[in-house]
């Protein structure tokens, strides 16, 4: 039994796209249908093929549909939502992908009052944009976050968490508050560093940015990947988790200011203290199928 | 014509065991001995069978010796050029590894004035330790800089810089001053904020460490791999590089605290421009052969 059989995709980017990608592997008999704001990527989705149909309005790709998934940018999915409302089927479910999940929650109530929602977040990802960028094995051994409203009907979010797991993925079930809160720690202020370091390093006067590119194995090289990722999505990901965002980062900010204070009267002990402990949470992820056990990411040395 | 035929390596971690195999595999005719503090490390370097010789005293392994790699964390480097004194031949060049620079030199210089002394630094690792985590490719395509003090002879520079690209290594010389601050950007700092953005996310109460490791895929798990880095040699780094460490640090802070500033603002401009600015760099680091070009690092996907 598929807990689907007519899905619709609103926006065709890395996430989009691979969700296609792996209805098409592992739920074949499934109908596609999508859309995209761009008529660019709806044309390079119909030569891709990696759906039945590509409809020229959000709402002609809804029409028939049993599941909505909404994979645009987080600032993007209010909108979306409303664009749909007229022609979403009353017994479909819709979902999104949003990394945020408290405000896009909110604005996809207001926009479908009636509908059943089941907000979701898969997280996966890769540095690389656009339709041409997914995968179908993207979310294998990947966990996906339902963030459903209390008094939500239990049979639509069995019915979603079927979905994610014949992706391949694992599913776990919380409140948009406290997701909002853990993907700040795991994944948002991650990104945030990222960006302001490569920044910072790209801003320097007396260490030109072909030094930093030359000697970027020593370590800067992996921030680079993540603050490479897509713009928008991340412009509007941090927009829309403010204050969960803001808290982590004071309490990181706190943190480095008691190792800069640690360097500046050489107390050995409390650096090396933390750098052992932090070895244990690499061995864990690794453990646990979240990260690739080779050295260096299995980078290749020639 | 090998710009060494008898080298000494003191110190078989990752860097000394890799240089050693680079030397087996590039330069098979050079005699090889080596030593270790530690009696364990010895042993495991006999079994496998990678350096000629391996000596219980530093003083044994130079003895007979024209360069001498000394391959241990930047806090030990004075003791082992110390150990070395003694027993080093007059026409040795030593040589060394440290990821500092300016103290390394004066340390070794204090140890052994009348020495040749042409200090270096392969920018190239990973965050796996010990004589079992080196192989021979570790350097190849990757930066080494050297940063002889002013009025070294040249033609024991040119030697080093020979033998580093014997060994697959792009060679430049700096000044040990600019080196540190350059590594401070590209991997001192970058280290350290792998290594606090890890402490912080298991320090926390409302999110658990299982949930961290859990949705670690988000982008955490980028930060946790060179904060799985040895935490001796780490340590050592930051207690020898204060200053410059210090100075970048305050930048990065400054520039945190200007995006903190966006995000309590709503200020999507800002974000999105820095966020477009930092794609760049990593796409000139890809070209320039210093990471890998497939999405996540080449990551296995199933």
């Amino acid at each position: 039994m598929l807990p689907f059989s007519r899905v619709a995709i609103i926006g065709l980017g890395l996430i989009g796209s691979s969700i296609a990608r792996a209805v098409r592997q592992h739920m074949p008999t499934v109908h596609l249908t999508a859309h995209d704001a761009d008529p660019a990527v709806r044309a390079r989705v119909i030569e891709l093929g990696i759906v039945d149909d590509v409809a020229d309005t959000p709402g002609a790709a809804v029409v028939d549909a049993d599941l909505v998934m909404l994979c645009v940018p987080v600032g993007a999915i209010g909108s979306a939502a409303e664009a749909i409302a007229a022609d979403l089927p009353a017994d479909a479910i819709v979902s999104d992908v949003g990394g945020a999940k408290l405000s896009v929650s909110e604005a996809m109530r207001k926009a479908l009052p009636n509908a059943v929602i089941v907000p979701g977040h898969p997280v996966a990802g890769t540095e690389h944009s656009g339709p041409d960028a997914g995968f179908a094995t993207l979310f294998h051994g990947r966990w996906c976050i339902l963030t459903p409203e209390e008094g939500t009907s239990e049979a639509a979010v069995e019915r979603v968490k079927a979905f994610w797991e014949k992706l391949g993925s694992h599913v776990e079930i919380m409140t948009a508050r406290h997701h909002d809160l853990v993907l700040a720690v795991t994944s948002h202020v991650p990104h945030l560093i990222a960006y302001s370091i490569v920044g910072t390093a790209s801003d320097l006067e007396d260490v030109t940015q072909g030094e930093v590119i030359k000697y970027s194995a020593g370590g800067f090289r992996d921030f680079t990947r993540i603050a490479a990722s897509d713009p928008t999505m991340w412009r509007d990901v941090f927009l829309n988790n403010r204050e969960a965002v803001l808290e982590i980062l004071q309490r990181l900010t706190e943190d480095v200011t008691a190792l800069q204070r640690a360097i500046r009267w050489g107390d050995g002990d409390t650096l090396f203290n933390l750098f052992t402990r932090t070895r244990a949470i690499r061995r864990s992820i690794i453990e646990q199928g979240q990260d690739d056990a080779r050295p260096d990411f299995g980078r290749t040395h020639e």
